[in-house]
């Protein structure tokens, strides 16, 4: 009891739901010490959530939960929470659905107003496209968002109650009302995931040939095309009144750029083209980089790395060498190439040194 | 004249347009012995190009060129190709515009009919998106993909120097039609730019304190955003007919999906979000993965690593040392997160020796 963010996070805490998200909860506040509680629908889950140190089964003998996490499938989650409100009528009860606007609606039909105080959302950001108790982790929310979401009567206690656990797993931890969280994550996860699936639905056309010609660029651009339908059926349907309108207009754009291109001849077409190209640009600089620091704010040198064991290893050995701390790494791949390319960023001012020192040593410094 | 590849491409070479591609040819002919001429429309970048090694001075006295490439701008492309097949009736005339079909129609239009067979077209894929000979490299297309395009009258002789060419550059060759690589082109790299454009230009509307929440998804779905819509506008208005309908679909998609949440109740909604889904799930495992293979080959763990200068170093020799060749590597950053993750990608027979052997070194080894 000797940390303070810990001393906020009250014992037991009990947790409904033992998949990822629960059983990763579990684990960081059971590592910390907190004395958890732990119960899933199917027995089998929670058997294999106690073994893996989620927490105690929850028993009929367990001690009242001072705190209550529902971590259940969003379609049940508002009816978890309202019958934990009704079971512990002492407990802050809150739930860790991903989409917060509909959960809160639902629970404002069925819940007793006299409840609520008690209510609170969350929504730790673990980005993970895995299920099962199986897949959990005790830092999976380490220098993740947690976003904290009252609701307009949430007690002031709960709401220092769901500060302080964000911080206990290390998250980085924000408020905001159900309306702007949900916005919120329509705008940097749901839209995105919805138009890279679109442009990757699109890959089905061209034949192989084609898609040998394919680099880096259509490779990061789909990348997240890669994950699971029916949990994100799930997700984007529970928000659907926050993604649509903003993926109505990223639909009016690439629909204008269309019918650009249909139109032959000057002016006007070349105009719609470059005004979403010059669009996009200012979007992505909106996008803030590691640490919180615009990406503006790097330099980034590409290396040429032979393909052999260690010849990666070797490079950051001389970037560390150089007393560079390297802001960000990615490597470039391409069809048939015996040779990599690292994308390394470095801060401004160290580039013109690291490039000449990487050049002293042999390496290939490609220029921008 | 030792080795076979270079024989085959002729001297000299006359190259017109000393951008970041015709400098980038000009080096790696000249490194590998070819004699170069180069001329520039601006004689200031004709003299810094000869400084640069790109290749000799292209003046009255020169000997007339055996092939001549043209790295012009897409929009006079055309004409430099018919005066330089009316100025050198003995020479292959190529050039290296990034869309074929469009230059080729002109050329059919202004092209003396007998001149054409001496005429073939040809695209390096470099993929950088910087412009200015000042960025020219030798190796600038080492590894990456080199589509010859030849018409239905091109020469044999023409085909065969274009493919020396590419492989004197050490590209991966391929030859394809005018129509059949703009297509190609459309798909895997036009189209992609266009949505990723769109998607970044919504991220303009949300506050800051949504941007915050920002993971790794969005950033990598909407980095190929930051281009320059000078050098775009180009691109996709040359290759208007092929990537307008690909396009299309891709808006058509997306409409379907914003329409889907727009309505409430159950059935069709969630089917055409999780057709979606699914579709993008099956086109993005279309791309071939790094030396060809499928990206399926590969198992990824995620290791945690301390934000320290030299920790990712130390993970790769930790690699090496397990005797496991690294596949793929990716880096994921979030919001003040004080750790990183590394995405390391080996051959799956791999995975489960090189989790233990990380694990014993007390590397932190996420579940996926």
């Amino acid at each position: 009891m000797s940390e303070p963010a810990r001393a906020l996070v009250p014992s037991p805490v009990r947790i409904i739901g033992a998949g990822l998200i629960g059983g990763s909860l579990g684990l960081a506040l059971s590592e910390a010490g907190v004395a958890v509680q732990v119960e899933d629908i199917s027995p089998g889950t929670t058997a294999l959530a106690v073994e893996m140190g989620v927490g105690s089964r929850a028993d009929e003998n367990a001690e009242a939960p001072a705190l209550v996490l529902v971590a259940a499938p969003p379609d049940v989650t508002a009816e978890v929470v309202d019958r934990a409100l009704r079971t512990w009528p002492e407990a802050i009860v809150a739930d860790v659905a991903s989409v917060r606007g509909a959960v809160l609606q639902r629970l404002r039909e069925i819940a007793r107003p006299e409840d609520l105080p008690r209510y609170i959302g969350a929504h730790p950001m673990a980005g993970r496209e895995v299920s099962g108790v199986i897949a959990a982790q005790g830092d999976l929310f380490r220098g993740r968002p947690f976003v904290v979401v009252p609701h307009a009567r949430t007690r002031s206690d709960a709401l220092a109650v769901l500060r302080a656990l964000g911080t206990e797993l290390g998250s980085v931890v924000s408020v905001m009302d159900a309306d702007a969280h949900d916005l919120a994550v329509a705008h940097v996860s749901h839209v995105p995931q919805v138009v890279a699936s679109a442009l990757a639905a699109s890959l089905l056309e061209p034949d192989a040939a084609a898609l040998d010609l394919a680099g880096q660029g259509v490779r990061d651009a789909t990348r997240i095309a890669d994950s699971d339908p029916r949990l994100w059926v799930e997700i984007l349907c529970a928000n659907g009144p926050a993604i649509a309108p903003v993926l109505a207009r990223v639909r009016d754009r690439i629909d204008a750029v269309a019918r650009a291109l249909e139109t032959t001849g000057e002016g006007a077409p070349r105009r719609t083209v470059a005004q979403t190209i010059a669009d996009g640009n200012r979007g992505v600089r909106r996008v803030p980089g590691k640490h919180g620091g615009a990406s503006d704010d790097f330099a980034t040198l590409i290396v040429v790395i032979p393909d052999r064991p260690g010849a990666l290893a070797r490079l950051l050995l001389a970037v560390e060498e150089a007393g560079v701390n390297l802001e960000d790494l990615r490597l470039e791949h391409a069809l048939g190439r015996k040779v990599g390319l690292a994308h390394v960023a470095v801060a401004q001012e160290h580039e013109e040194r690291l490039t000449c020192e990487l050049l002293e040593r042999g390496w290939t410094v490609a220029g921008r």
